[in-house]
């Protein structure tokens, strides 16, 4: 196949990479975290693509619910959950009265352009932070993939590289450090050196931004340590087109304690327990130190004619933005019907939704909560260090887009 | 008139003055300038209140649009612009066919708190970081009233009080200054330590926050400057009940750059010139320093019967939050329908809406546009330096029960 020749996943066509091309997701990349790391000088090199001639950057819309597997998942599919199927790390299957953990490829019910440009014949790798991505981007791939968090569990037959840490020259951070996240761009810059793929993602976890405020000293150093790969893989020829899987709010009040509407708790109270189950998918409710917070919450009703009456009431409650019935849900932001419950709960920028306050251990909440899940955390940026050329100025762009940007449209 | 004595304004008791009681309006106090502030350690007195026996930390909702006029006039009448008639800094007013700035107090259609307490024998004080507002807060008051701005013009036959630039012994600041606010503060310390008011307003100006985002160093430092003025009328016994007219957001990308939709330009190229009127009521579109530029316009119609077809146009566009008609704008946000125009447009948290680009100039804009008008700038902090009694749980607070909370709660 020639570089003039497209490739067609999931009803969109790609062309082949003309240079090494690289997407990278900056996990809880809220667009102000740039912003403001470029206002401290710390972010030259992003600064420098506001020039139209040297680069492009544009603002896109995320998937709701706005978290880290759906959206991963739409950027390498190039397509929003509905067609991909992962909305969530979990659903909860009726038929089994189970929460069921979508981690698992089998969910997953299209096939990424990362796997069909290998299928293609092109080099193609994929650094994750959190080994929990890996199985889920890698999926029918051929290529290199492997996650910062195992890094030195890393194979030739099972990861298509080997001895990476050493190459690397980093020690394996730990699982909750910015240092996995510069884990990933330090093996990705090895890679585009050594094994000059033609198809590259990297995607961080956004340990720093759940943490930190844009524009404090933590945040700055974080996007400073960006701005150095992204300038190295520029100087190495690289397109490099960056987004996010979701932005970033405090979801406190002015001193800093949580802002909780606690859904299982006041629909208990209203309707009896064993009514409705409030499932939470950001997360394992059980693995509790980051609370389990976010602002996205899917609804079950035990009977199902009372979908309007339950509706009414969240809707009334205060930090609620949105409450959409599953068809209008689905149709909103394209979600899979069968995944997302009766009801989609949507809490305002400074409200996290729970389920009921005993399931949530906050003692682990070091600092104040910061998470993300509603439409409040749509908005992320989709920069590229090239021009862009035949980009409809009408579309609405997605981050979902990043490979189509890229590809097709990057000069 | 004693203490156990209520005085009834706009419909709603208050109690008389216990103690020398202040309302502090910090404008554009989006909450999270208080939360970094203190996570920086730069605001001790405001983190000790989050203690549940020597303060209280609540959040509230200000009026929409969340602009200054608005709800400064809010907070001293304690009720909404439907109430009190301030609705922006203009309207437009069809008879005379002219756009109406409403600074005068003759569009004022309530009585103020403050001139209420002052005819019951209470003894007033307002200071007003700008004069502009100084008119309208002193309305029909008698008392002291003057502004930072104009602080070496006081007299005692106009102001209530005299050479207050000498005994607060700060030069008077440019106006625009962040010194501006910090004169009010000090002059607050200074009318509370001689002239003892039953009760005090103070209400600041947002030009720290239009240019820094919470958590930068410039912000800590107003905050920290906020912070020892609070401890030092807490410590003069003082009763403290702190709230903001509105927060603030950034309108930009990742990279800074203004993200604004011209609505003049977008509505003339759909529907013809000269058939909608955009008018921003955030200020006078011909003081063109700061941009003009908020989340909130008004539109008015040649045509009302289009106002569906416009409505539906304008709906469609990026970065629109909502479009209310006149009906329903004055019911959601208690507007006076007669000075809102046919249709209200709310732009996204990230989003500003102009008139006709060319009518913006935005050379003055020497740091990333961060602005207010919308609903993502409608949470505000209540903090009291006091425990509350009575207070219902499931009560939507507003900035305008500052004085009701103050007054009527504070233990």
């Amino acid at each position: 196949m020639s570089t003039s020749e497209r490739l067609v996943v999931n009803g969109r066509a790609y062309s082949m990479p003309s240079a090494s091309t690289i997407v990278v997701c900056v996990d809880g990349c809220e667009q102000e975290y740039i912003n403001q790391a470029i206002l401290a000088g710390r972010a030259p090199f992003l600064a420098s693509l506001s020039d139209a001639d040297l680069g492009t950057v544009l603002t896109g819309d995320c998937v709701v619910p706005s978290f880290t597997n759906p959206n991963n998942l739409s950027i390498v599919t190039g397509a929003p959950p509905s067609v991909h199927g992962i909305c969530g790390n979990f659903f909860y299957d009726e038929a089994s009265g189970a929460e069921v953990l979508m981690n698992d490829p089998k969910y997953l019910r299209a096939p990424t352009i990362l796997a069909e440009m290998a299928r293609a014949g092109r080099r193609v790798a994929v650094v994750t932070a959190k080994d929990k991505l890996r199985a889920l981007l890698g999926y029918g791939m051929r290529g290199i993939c492997f996650s910062a968090e195992k890094a030195d569990e890393v194979r030739r037959d099972t990861h298509g590289v080997e001895q990476i840490a050493e190459r690397v020259g980093m020690p394996v951070p730990p699982v909750y450090s910015a240092q996995l996240s510069e884990f990933v761009f330090a093996a990705g810059l090895e890679l585009l050196r050594h094994e000059r793929p033609d198809l590259m993602y990297l995607s961080t976890t956004d340990y720093v931004q759940h943490k930190h405020a844009p524009g404090t000293p933590e945040a700055n150093d974080f996007y400073a340590m960006m701005d150095g790969y992204f300038a190295k893989y520029h100087e190495a020829g690289a397109i490099l087109a960056i987004t996010a899987d979701h932005g970033m709010n405090a979801k406190t009040d002015a001193i800093g304690r949580p802002r909780v509407v606690y859904l299982q708790d006041r629909l208990d109270e209203k309707f009896g327990a064993e009514r409705t189950r409030v499932l939470l998918p950001i997360t394992d409710p059980y693995v509790v130190h980051h609370g389990a917070l976010g602002s996205y919450a899917t609804i079950y009703l035990r009977d199902a004619a009372r979908a309007n009456e339950v509706s009414t009431f969240i809707a009334s409650l205060d930090g609620v933005e949105a409450v959409l019935d599953k068809q209008a849900a689905s149709k909103r932001f394209e979600l899979p019907t069968d995944r997302i419950g009766d009801l989609v709960v949507i809490g305002e920028r400074l409200t996290a939704l729970g389920s009921a306050a005993d399931k949530h251990d906050l003692s682990g909440l070091t600092v104040p909560l910061r998470s993300h899940g509603g439409i409040a955390e749509q908005k992320v940026p989709l920069i590229l260090n090239r021009r862009l050329r035949d980009l409809d100025a009408n579309r609405r762009l997605r981050n979902f887009d990043a490979f189509d940007l890229a590809l097709n449209h990057a000069v």
